[in-house]
């Protein structure tokens, strides 16, 4: 090895981290503003071992909500197109799902009346596209979706639908130690599939809702068989619980953008000066929508959004603090 | 910095690594055998990337079973002796427990009367004993009751009983890029107390049995209480289920010790020849316990014993393989 090569390495080995003054801008979609500081500072001061507030690498968790947060939950979350598109392919197969008011309310664009319906709708749906299928078909069938569907106003790929400035938030703490969790409403087993592609997120760090599942050994080959009956909902009050269930360590960072998200944005920052709480408010109905106390389906922001100041919360304006939107916009 | 330093640096950082063929035994109290050997090569073959069986380091995940496995199970499972000395410790506190014959047995030693109790009676002590109690305070009282409970025959505190020759297992997998997941029937909140400590293992890899759990937020506090019934029982076909819903990937490895862990030495294994599934053997009274077919307690092993041959699992004989089994031991 050349000593040119062998400096060049030493060099990057010891100016790598928070010492290296001549640092890029690490938010370039940002535009300056009091949430991209919050977010710079927050992580230059729980990074620096010489802060008060330096957080060690194995604590530097930090958790996201997914739909509406890191991609958007319009006009339906994501997940919910998968069940309507699903259940359109396999209607063929199954001549009795015409019986069925849901399934027709949903095959037929009448999603007043799913959403009237409850969770005991939604859950029927989701057992009939979910489950009795091993983890592995299920996959693939997600798979096959992403490659097929469009949004319908992007006219895209959903997988291509990932907030640019979220994916660098995302980029910027994971490349300062920070594992970045996923902590959703949406399926585990649905999110697992896209998740590492879209953000960079592995699968051991997607937490979601989950169903039951059966081990089976059968003819000398193990499956794992996802059935019907939801197990677990991670929303409300459940995220902290996820949090607990599946990291076991208390978050120092949370992005949401939803009431959905009030108890985990209050369980990582409440008491915890050296924390960090930031809610993505939908503020662009140009460049992607405008909702917060009327949503047309999910993510009403109500109670959140009245405790944001004494929780010390930051709102991002997604009008004028993201200089894109998307990686497409110009 | 001087030149000396840099080529140094240089030297350790390319020589890291398969290649580098003075290596130290890496298992040191292990005898060589056949389990050993096939510990060794696995490692080499799943780390070298020229090998066929070569696996990208965000896919190398072990994952091992505890109680019988890591540390003893007898005479009971320590999580029991915890539950016992828990009951005895507030049963002051609880003269109603009293009329309890489940935990008048269980406080008298009258262990026999417990287990004819079976699963319901397991889960009213554990309920007793686990429930009601905030996460934070419910790891106070496992680490005051480590601080004091000793092994009945060891004479030594729970903590000091990890086996030694799997503590290098442990540590000889993660130093070659390895995650090491605990996956356990006992309780995940229980386990995460001790296992950094014991094992080096972080909490977001211990797996576990689990109850149901509520968020509260009372006077700005926000609290995750522990409440009765249990969840989850990560036991048999309950370990490919929480590790697909834990990990999201297939592990390569797996170590367990009894027909508990069938299961998941199954999905492990079956049809994946660049897998691993070893089985601890307890052959050993003299230093430790010897039992499989008709253990005092848990840890029955006879299906998963007799399917060894067949399924190319590897059967460690604690009392040849393995020099020392506590790091005590002379």
């Amino acid at each position: 090895m050349s000593h040119f090569v062998c400096t060049w390495i030493c060099f990057a080995f010891f100016t790598a981290g928070p010492a290296f003054a001549e640092q890029p801008d690490p938010l370039p979609t940002w535009n300056d503003g009091p949430v991209k500081r919050a977010v710079v500072d927050f992580v230059a001061n729980s990074t620096d071992p010489a802060h008060p507030h330096f957080v060690p690498e194995p604590e530097r968790i930090a958790v996201f909500d997914n739909d509406g947060t890191l991609w958007p939950e319009n006009p339906v979350p994501f997940q919910l197109a998968f069940v309507i598109d699903e259940l359109k392919r396999r209607l063929p197969e199954h001549p009795e799902w015409n019986d069925n008011e849901i399934v027709k309310a949903a095959v037929e664009g009448r999603l007043e009346t799913v959403v009237a319906g409850g969770t005991k709708a939604l859950i029927e749906l989701l057992n009939l596209t979910h489950a009795e299928v091993s983890t592995e078909v299920f996959a693939d069938r997600v798979r096959q979706w992403l490659r097929q569907a469009r949004h319908p106003r992007f006219d895209r790929p959903y997988d291509e639908l990932a907030y640019a400035p979220m994916l660098e938030v995302l980029n910027f703490l994971r490349s300062r130690g920070f594992r970045t969790y996923i902590v959703s409403g949406g399926g585990l087993d649905f999110m697992r599939v896209w998740a590492e592609d879209v953000y960079g997120i592995p699968p051991e760090w997607v937490i979601g809702s989950y169903a039951r599942a059966e081990y089976v050994l059968e003819n000398d080959r193990p499956t794992l068989m996802k059935r019907p009956g939801v197990e677990f909902i991670d929303d409300k009050a459940g995220k902290p619980v996820a949090i607990e269930r599946f990291i076991g360590r208390r978050p120092i960072a949370c992005f949401g953008n939803s009431d959905g998200d009030k108890a985990m944005l209050e369980w990582t920052t409440i008491g915890r000066p050296n924390t960090l709480g930031v809610i993505v408010h939908h503020t662009d109905a140009d460049r992607e929508y405008a909702y917060d106390a009327a949503p047309k389906s999910t993510g009403k922001l109500v109670e959140a959004l009245a405790d944001a100041p004494k929780r010390g919360w930051h709102m991002i304006d997604m009008k004028t603090d993201w200089k894109r939107v998307f990686t497409f916009d110009p």
